[in-house]
């Protein structure tokens, strides 16, 4: 109807049409009120309104427990690499595995404010795999275990999280937000850019165990950096991303229509298996993760042949398939199912490279 | 047509209708890409061209010197009040003129990062008017004067730029930005959050001249409060809040069409005199600002009486007017009249108080 192309982007990826079509028609008038959305003061009762749903929602969708706080920040997982060692750290002490691209980064960014370590990494592999992560040499006084959960340009995932002898575990789940099931009592803290699996780029959510939040971090952090700050003022100490809590509000219940995230995990099992078991038969195409560590969200597949891969993604594109095209560090092509992602994409996606592949012959 | 209130929110606030419906039409297919702005991945071709056009459009438009670069970044204002002092102290010494409730946050913030001072203030007469700023005690070893250069809360303005003495002038332009001509030369920083005068809130543009942007800055500031970071890689270091940048890029070329800042300026110039005009004719409301330090954009009025001002609040709102009670700090009523707003909304505004005066003989 919309002649909608299939995008299978890493992120900002494709939001649900029933939700786009909601933006739309309340674009001009927001149920009434006589302006849109994008007009509206944070201080308003309308505003007030949409902020709360959107976070009754979430804590709904994920069974958030009383004692974690959910925060709407600013900045992108980028600004949080900063905020989690500078707010978490009391002893200056914090221990990374380091599974990809993004977990390398906060990696590097951690190393700024105190002595951070890796203790475990599958760079030996081009990040192609999940160590072992069952018996770490966590240090007595770490403030925290931080890991990505699904490495977004890797393509990889933890299918359980690591045992950190009793220390909090901080997971960047960006590229797997609310894709399944998530018992967040595990974590001290989750958080994710909402541009791959929820919304419009420009914000991040934290969920936060309320201990973690503290007063007596350095004075000299800017006011923006403390996780109280946010938590204080309800994510309203500024004006925040209001049309981003909008969108994900309109994604939360969309989910919760769906079933929630049992509902959506099934399908994107689905939805998976159908492109893994298409490059588990090929004769052309090879996933590039070992099998037990795939994700669910991002797939990177390869010819074994850099011109053929240029050929595939120029030949998807015509095909109507948009960018498949790999990040440069794994190369070939990529491509990212998020919940929005129909069944439909992914099928025809298959049948556009078993065509491909058959041309080869 | 939409039904469309007149909302006087001091921001986020009212956009050009003429902007909510490209919005609205290019929502389920941005120009027959397949996809919505939304969606788009902010390194696709398509959102690069969105992008170049926003950037070339506000050099346009404010027509910006070569030596300056544009920044979008988020976190607001307030993230700026940490990113000017961490970025621009070279000798960890900062001037502030403190005119109301925004430079006076600007201020206390940057006291963690140097030795700060405030060398004029407008506090004594609770920021009614601008001070005298033509010969202040400037320190030799200054690295920046900042100012607030209209006072949403207070609702003053400057007519004219403090002398800096040599020194770089930094102006948070928030809730003026784009209402009329700015001579870009005379400023080392223009800042200012875009939700009141330009685009949907979430993102600050950064008007800095070129020398400014260091990299020799302490190596622990956190790589996204550093101005290096954003101008290295044009605003995308990290994904950007597209969407903002998108309606941003439209809000430019309305003003465009419309005659540019000159055109906007004229029109906001007509527009707060109908509203002045009132106010100084009328027995019962009075403007709390010193006539020659009124701010076009925001203009702050009481009756004298708590009860009375409550009364007019609820008065207006009845009439179809949102958003007009003034800020705690300064009480009875703040009408912003931002570029969006339209005379109509004004010359409706000024009838209904007029109205309400009457009824009180």
């Amino acid at each position: 109807m919309y002649n909608r192309t299939y995008n299978f982007s890493a992120g900002p990826a494709n939001l649900p049409e029933a939700v786009l079509e909601e933006l739309r028609d309340e674009m001009m008038n927001y149920r009434g009120c006589g302006m849109s959305v994008l007009e509206m003061s944070h201080r308003s009762k309308m505003f007030q309104e949409i902020y709360d749903e959107a976070v009754a929602d979430l804590r709904k969708l994920m069974n958030i427990p009383e004692n974690y706080k959910v925060l709407f920040i600013q900045g992108g997982a980028t600004l949080q690499f900063s905020m989690i060692p500078m707010n978490l750290m009391k002893n200056g002490v914090a221990d990374y595995i380091v599974t990809g691209a993004w977990s390398k980064k906060a990696f590097a960014e951690a190393k700024k404010f105190g002595d951070v370590q890796c203790i475990a990494s599958s760079a030996d592999k081009n990040f192609s795999y999940i160590p072992d992560c069952s018996d770490l040499p966590i240090r007595d006084n770490a403030d925290y275990v931080y890991i990505c959960e699904n490495e977004t340009i890797h393509g990889t995932t933890f299918q359980q999280l690591p045992n950190t002898k009793g220390k909090i575990l901080v997971s960047d789940q960006s590229s797997m937000f609310l894709s399944k099931p998530c018992n967040v009592s595990d974590y001290g803290v989750i958080y994710g850019g909402v541009q791959k699996n929820i919304g419009p780029a420009g914000m991040a959510i934290v969920i936060i165990r309320e201990d973690l939040i503290r007063d007596d971090i350095d004075p000299k952090t800017p006011v923006y950096l403390r996780y109280d700050t946010h938590a204080d003022a309800g994510s309203m100490y500024n004006t925040p991303n209001c049309w981003a809590i909008y969108v994900c509000g309109k994604v939360f219940k969309y989910l919760l229509k769906l079933g929630g995230l049992e509902a959506i995990n099934a399908y994107n099992e689905s939805k998976a298996k159908i492109l893994y078991d298409f490059l588990d038969q090929s004769k052309l195409f090879n996933g590039t993760v070992e099998k037990e560590f795939r994700s669910l969200m991002n797939v990177p597949f390869v010819t074994g042949s850099k011109e053929l891969d240029a050929e595939v993604v120029a030949y998807t594109k015509a095909a109507g398939f948009d960018n498949l095209k790999g990040h440069k560090s794994v190369g070939g092509l990529r491509a990212s199912i998020y919940n929005a992602m129909p069944t439909e994409g992914v099928v025809a996606l298959v049948e556009c490279l078993k065509e491909f592949e058959a041309k080869q012959n």
